[in-house]
């Protein structure tokens, strides 16, 4: 299996879905804080030709995927989608103190602090299972990279991480650059 | 259409979903303060049959739903389940602080103060609109009906809620006497 920004089974809908995003995304200045420009995809997904050609996209670059795991919170939208697509489960990593313990914790370095990414700590039998990591956005990476350091402490195999939007200046592609890496747009 | 616990057209998919989630549902005590008993569906979701007899359930109760309105944020996982299984659109309802304006906003009052969720205010074409919400669990309705009014304020029409675990004690179907309301487990 092969991966890439357009995966050759994925052309026509990575195609589409590059189109629908390109023009529905919500594009809001100084958000959440000064400088900051943020993108809002939820009138992407809100749409039903949006949503679908978007999961669909990011669900064919590992159709293999045994597991997704969704980065909390807008990952979960589409992690829900593209389990339902492949027919695998779905794991939702979520900030610390939202599950009740025993959990697995993985903290990371923010620009300011630090925070914790939590899976409970059993019964979801992640050990050796193949899993795709899903979010809307990649920026830094710091979120991502420690999602798929949190499921590999589990014992699970990260086989890929899909994203809708790489938004290039802030170089998650780098930081990540031992995960094979699908973003449908680039910005 | 008709709706109730158990749907006509979906009775297979119901008992299915009620075995797994019966089984696979992780019970926590004191958590997020003492005395309260948390359902962590996690490992409900994490498996792959669990996760798409669930999301099949929930899809049947209105299949003629054009967009469906997730709850943050165990909400958004399931809600994007449903609407790739129903082909239809996905709308994250979001707590406070999260889109950037404009926003439409709804209060509602917790048992210690109050709580805001918002949707964008413009561009998701809500207005006449057939939409279904759904979460993970329905304990006192607030939430919930905070979401149906925020949903009816942008002209949707709210035809269903639909839930995976409905905690009887709590009255939230009472709550929620004006929506046809579907729970796979009752607790």
């Amino acid at each position: 299996m092969e991966y890439g920004q357009v995966g050759s089974a994925a052309v026509t809908d990575t195609s589409s879905a590059h189109d629908v995003v390109t023009r529905l995304t919500r594009w809001a200045d100084d958000f959440p804080e000064p400088g900051v420009r943020f993108a809002d995809l939820t009138p992407v997904f809100s749409d039903a030709t949006g949503f679908r050609v978007v999961v669909d996209a990011l669900a064919a670059c590992a159709p293999d995927a045994e597991v997704i795991a969704a980065v909390d919170a807008r990952g979960f939208l589409l992690g829900g989608g593209v389990a339902r697509e492949l027919g695998s489960g779905v794991v939702a990593v979520r900030k610390a103190g939202k599950l009740p313990p025993p959990v697995l914790a993985q903290s990371y370095t923010l620009e300011y602090g630090t925070a914790t990414l939590e899976i409970p700590a059993d019964s979801l039998g992640l050990d050796g299972r193949s899993v795709l990591v899903v979010d809307d956005v990649l920026a830094t990476g710091g979120t991502i990279e420690a999602t798929a350091r949190l499921l590999e402490s589990a014992g699970a195999v990260v086989i890929g991480v899909a994203v809708v939007l790489e938004i290039a200046a802030l170089g998650g592609r780098t930081r990540l650059g031992k995960y094979p890496l699908t973003s449908l747009v680039t910005v």
